[in-house]
């Protein structure tokens, strides 16, 4: 099977050219003035569109236990709802439990996407504790399973929160193994006491969900986890970060050489805390961990996408309904449900917001969308690039197209949408999972289960390795 | 005329991937598997080899008189050179005299590379002054003339140094223009005052010409211009930064937001003060300016190269004879010629001592030694880029071969190197210019003059611009 | 002649508590509790008052000819308003002339003032230039005259502005001699640009003073001040820091290990730059320069005295009438003579905003308004201190009286107030100069030309001093 | 009883002069020229001496618990040695146990100290926990039996360490009560596992005790104690200050307006990691917590003392016998008892290598040594001065003297002296304790028991106070 796509703008994390591309069966087989079209099966033009590698999000959590209910948007609605939005590939959360073997969770995770992900997927691990089983079964999921990033928590205290011992031996062991750590940098235990006193002097609302989490507690939390990278000489990512504080420690531990990374998000760039002041319980849709913060942050976190302080773009989709869930928490904020739905817009955001204004370049909007990600996690150059040989995830996204964010039109389950009423330049028509058309003119033509798992690389080893061969 | 490159890894500033390419006339046509080899009038084995755009130096100096004399190179020499080392384009500073028509010195730079550059080239605009008749000038000297970034000295007090006023007025101009302000940062009358002093004391020795020019002369004229470039909100380009004063200031001012770039040369992340202190006169060779520094300031040149904090890399080249040149200055340093010859070695140089010891990623040398450079000073996409439709200007490099450095090898015309002795890993086999094999098996078959002049466009015109042509 | 000042709490620099004190002649002799009465000519009774070190004023500028006119408050009028305010010790800035030499200006001052002065005085020796002539002078200036303070002025390009080979120049003489070297830290020839390109704006009003002057003007010249002071390894004081740009570099330096100073001034504290944009031309009153600054700078500045960042408080006392002097500058704000009244207000406006308001403390209080200046200008412990031995430079100052400033009841010359209307806490009631007292229950009793020429010690002569002799 | 100490310098926190001091009973009386000698009873010579207020030690521990044993001086020797050392106060850890009434612990502590300490003293109170009878029992302990300071651990897993909850809570109490929160910095966490592996690894010799406890892991736990201390609005005071790491995250929430103050001690100032690596199992007389760091750390603690970015100097005296003591740790560095002697030499020390070497000047010595901590510990103005009112706790300190520090000589009960063979300038010769001689001529001759136990005011309350008590 051939596939031609003509008349595009070829964009790569580096590079921006005019170019036909030349698919054959599941990958990139050339790329060229005029490719020639005999033999060629289905010709796909992409006149005034940019031709982009498919979107990679690092950071989702679908059909997740949380808080005594269940994300809405399980692995069929959310990997759609990705796939419309320009997204090609998911890496999930896997959340374990202490003392239960992790395999328990990895194989309910394998059981939760198989027959519903519509586009490929891979797995995180989150490592809630160290001890001898754990660190027996480590090893081959890391190395067979392709199971090369954990996750760990510094707040969600008496749940998920892991303590420093936990956090810096899992820094070591992730050295030894070859796997990134991603941390949850807020300080759970100040939380703690926050949320408490807070609900002790009656404040239920869920601008306190916002006010319990100050930026200096995820400010403390990032330079930990950064000093303790550096201590055990390991890799650290930094999931969602939200605030000036914790960008100042990023930038300043890689300064020091250190081989740190840092992920934001849509929501942290464009909304604010202001929303969950919001009449009525409204502002419960804007409920996530960390907060959205004051308005002034989001220049800082533009400035650090731009310098190279922050360097991904997740979109931590978890989705839980206005009705029936956030409103678990009408009485006390403590009880709603945290995290909202963003997979869909997560591409179309940054496209709109950081490329249209004039914030960030095209190219870097590459890098950060879908290309270092799969560097970072094992997945390139299978994915994350526009090149001979890669799979062919690609999107064709035509940058005049308008249109506004809404709950009525998206392809989530959930039944609100927090940017309802946002206009975005620019729009995903087309998007291709390895080789095969799975959005036709912005509409869905796959078929849920055809999303296969990524067995990742260990870390570092896939984009250092000389594709030469001989060293 | 069709020439067809196979079996070679292709690596941009992003991608790095197996696959061959084809060239038509004098650009890339397509990449592919297995490209067809009918019609294909040369095919090329790149066979063990990385396949990389021809490297862009920034920042030379041929044919240059200085200080009585002039630069052992010109264009003929230093460019044949330059294509043996994998560089393929050079901009080459353009010096003007107070008083004089800028149009003087231009023409002056075209009738030394006319007729002798082997490859191709641009000039950058020295700004000495800025009164009614270079403001009457420079308009059409961007617009027209190609020439889109000016040169300012902070330092050569009554030579080339410029007052705070005309740097100021330069950076708000240039903003006006779209033209890049590049300086060269050292505090010129704190080293006129040091260099009398150490004169009157009668050290005349190669070593005080690094003891009189000291790195917070540097950091400090590295920090004003970065503060003048952020009042006058244009964009700015500090050549040849050494030290980590001066990183720091360009850091801090990026992370405020500022349009700062700089640039660092081989020599001060190889090279150290100790060899200015070498027996005899020996250390005359290695007097640069800005000197060379203590050897901890490498590893914080290197660390702003793997951060972002520097962005490109220069050879400075500026060549003088050890005897008949250097020796002008054998009982007085201030009369030795600044400068060395380093154009050839550039490329090797960043490769060996950064990719193939692990200091920065395949795809960061590309960018480092090539890409931004294009980017940046209105090549691209004609240049620094291995992408359809883009010159073909191409290194095979042997990532295996390992030589070494020496006057006895080198193709300049001067008469010692900076690096005798040095060993290096990976070469430049055959090197491309615009389609046509100038350096064949390290064998230049080219002819002098071929070499074009390159009229640069605006900054930020070209690699920000739509190419999908409707926005 | 003995007097005693009874019931008072004697506060210093450090210690804080209730004693009597003696005065024998011109100095202090005893403090305890309940001292004996016999033989003592005069009591003073100092109840509910605080009995401070007179303040020092290291920054004036009396009978000063600028812009083609003279300050309206000359050496009578204006240390007599300083009186009143509670300073008893100023050192006024004596401006030099290029190409003249330094004696004729240091005659010129001491003619100024002598006869006239009704506290004590020292003089700052400005320098313009370094030459043979200038380098004969300097030494017998300092080690005899007592002039061992020079100002070097970065800004008022073409009149007092020296360029760096001047400026390090003096700071490396000011090391061999022992003199502090002050600079006024604003980059002049951008402020010269900004100033031409507004007036060919049109742009002519009173704010325009601010907006072409701004922070970054100040920030850059104070770090490159720094750095070259630091470079010389000599010792740096600079003059009224007015923003956060300048305290960071002041702070960053001085955290390196650099012997520098910081003085702030009280109208950098509490006013601001919209005072420019007040109606007609009343914005002529609040021309400094540097200029006032948008209000967020007087939160650093603060923090910058409560954590060390700063150390003096300077008044840059300059004042010209409005009528007849500022209005010179009605059509065109660059011939507005730039200072204001200052001199009176000071020690109070300190006390009310800072102590009273609970920003610093009383002992830091006496530190910045008094005894560092002493210190630094090498008039301890004669000044500066409420100790035995040194001079009885004295003020009794109730911190419960209120009262309101304003030109109305001031005791300078000029015709306004810049603090017209403001409320403060605490008054000076009675002031004594070395024994005598000159305001009695606020009322001057004093006799012009009382006060004394002082000649300072060299910097850190004194105050590093061991007085037990041995040493 | 009246005493006259003649002929003396007086230095206080900010001034130095010559004067005679006379005191009635305990307290300061009168500071003059010649005072008259008729009624006294007793006349001191301070000829050639500083007099300085006694020594304030704000970091002990005495006949404390630890490991197993108890430290080996005790309330009678530690205070006879500080005495001797020119120390007349000192503040004391008083250890809780969890679970147990606070005050179980206060009362065993006052009948350590009862009956035997030679000097006046006071207690920090240690919390270990925040639960109901904790919250019940500290209002009183603050404002009745005048504990204002508490102290946390953040390190010693399992024993002392308190978590980041407890941390914060007692932070936000303290500032509710007017206490001073006192954290020992290190992360515990990270050394508990470093530890561990370093004893799997068969590393047990006194060297590791430090490689298993990083500066990183000391300046994390600054850093977030500094954090913590800022959301909270509390004050916040950091116990033996060893590396630059932490000292710069105190001076930066310094910068930010943050009410913190750090401490050293003068091991971190004179000694070095290189100690304990002495051979045998001579390295375990050199086992403090914090452990001495590589010796460019002490530049950075000079710097900080110099620009206040640590405001005192405690001793941590904590000793055990080499024999019979420290050798508990022979086979397993960490059971070696922590600690070392300390007390008798802290004022010495700093002189020495402080004033003596021109790094502090006399003044700031004083405060460093005595004023700061008098006040930040609610003792002035009865400590901490000289000053009429204030307890004559006196030193005549002879700078001139010079002689060596050994075990042989010291007058603490331990076997072993850790600055052994190091020769001091400057000598403590006679010593008051509220008017009393209690050493003289360098031979104690006071009676232990006669120190009593200090009533100390809340946090800011007596220094800020209005003497003059109108407001």
């Amino acid at each position: 099977m051939k596939r031609l796509i003509q008349n595009g703008t070829i964009v790569t994390a580096s590079d921006t050219y005019k170019a036909d591309l030349l698919i054959e069966g599941e990958t990139i087989a050339q790329i060229g003035q005029q490719l020639a079209v005999q033999g060629v099966d289905e010709i796909i033009d992409a006149s005034g569109c940019f031709v982009f590698p498919g979107g990679i999000d690092p950071h989702t959590h679908l059909d997740m236990p949380f808080g005594g209910t269940v994300t809405k948007d399980d692995f069929e609605t959310g990997t759609i709802a990705a796939a419309y939005g320009g997204t090609t590939t998911i890496i999930d959360f896997c959340l374990t439990e202490k003392e239960k073997p992790l395999h328990t969770a990895i194989e309910a995770w394998h059981k939760k996407a198989a027959g519903k992900a519509a586009i490929d997927y891979g797995f995180h691990l989150m490592i809630g504790e160290i001890n001898e089983a754990v660190l027996n079964e480590l090893p081959a999921i890391v190395s067979t399973e392709g199971i090369s990033s954990f996750k760990v928590f510094m707040a969600y205290k008496h749940v998920f929160q892991a303590d420093d011992a936990t956090l810096f031996e899992t820094l070591t062991k992730a050295k030894e193994l070859g796997a990134l750590v991603m941390v949850h940098a807020e300080n759970g235990d100040v939380i703690d006491y926050l949320t408490k006193q807070a609900l002790k002097e009656g404040k239920t609302a869920p601008i306190y969900h916002a006010l319990t989490r100050p930026v200096e507690a995820e400010g403390e939390a990032t330079g930990r986890a950064c000093q303790l990278a550096s201590l055990a000489q390991s890799q650290l990512y930094v999931v969602h970060v939200t605030c000036q504080e914790a960008v100042q420690q990023i930038a300043e531990a890689r300064k020091q050489g250190a081989d740190i990374w840092g992920e934001t998000c849509p929501q942290y760039l464009v909304l604010d805390e202001s929303m969950l002041r919001k009449p009525g319980f409204e502002g419960a849709k804007y409920v996530w961990s960390p907060p959205l913060r004051e308005k002034q942050h989001q220049d800082a976190l533009w400035k650090a996408l731009k310098t190279g302080a922050l360097q991904t773009i997740g979109s931590d989709q978890c989705s839980f309904d206005f009705a029936g869930q956030k409103d678990l928490g009408i009485n006390d904020f403590t009880k709603i449900p945290n995290g909202g739905p963003i997979i869909e817009d997560r591409f179309s955001l940054l496209y709109s917001e950081g490329v249209a204004k004039g914030r960030i370049g095209l190219n870097e909007f590459v890098d950060l969308v879908s290309t270092r990600a799969a560097k970072l996690f094992g997945l390139y150059p299978k994915k994350g690039c526009i090149a001979v040989g890669a799979d062919a995830d690609i999107v064709l996204f035509d940058p005049q197209a308008e249109r506004v964010l809404s709950a009525r039109t998206h392809h989530l389950a959930v039944d609100y949408s927090a940017f309802e009423g946002m206009r975005v330049k620019g729009t995903p028509r087309t998007v291709l999972s390895r080789g095969k058309v799975i959005v036709r003119d912005q509409t869905y033509v796959g078929t849920p289960g055809e999303g296969a798992f990524l067995k990742r690389a260990r870390y570092g080893e896939l984009w250092t390795n000389d594709l030469v061969g001989q060293r």
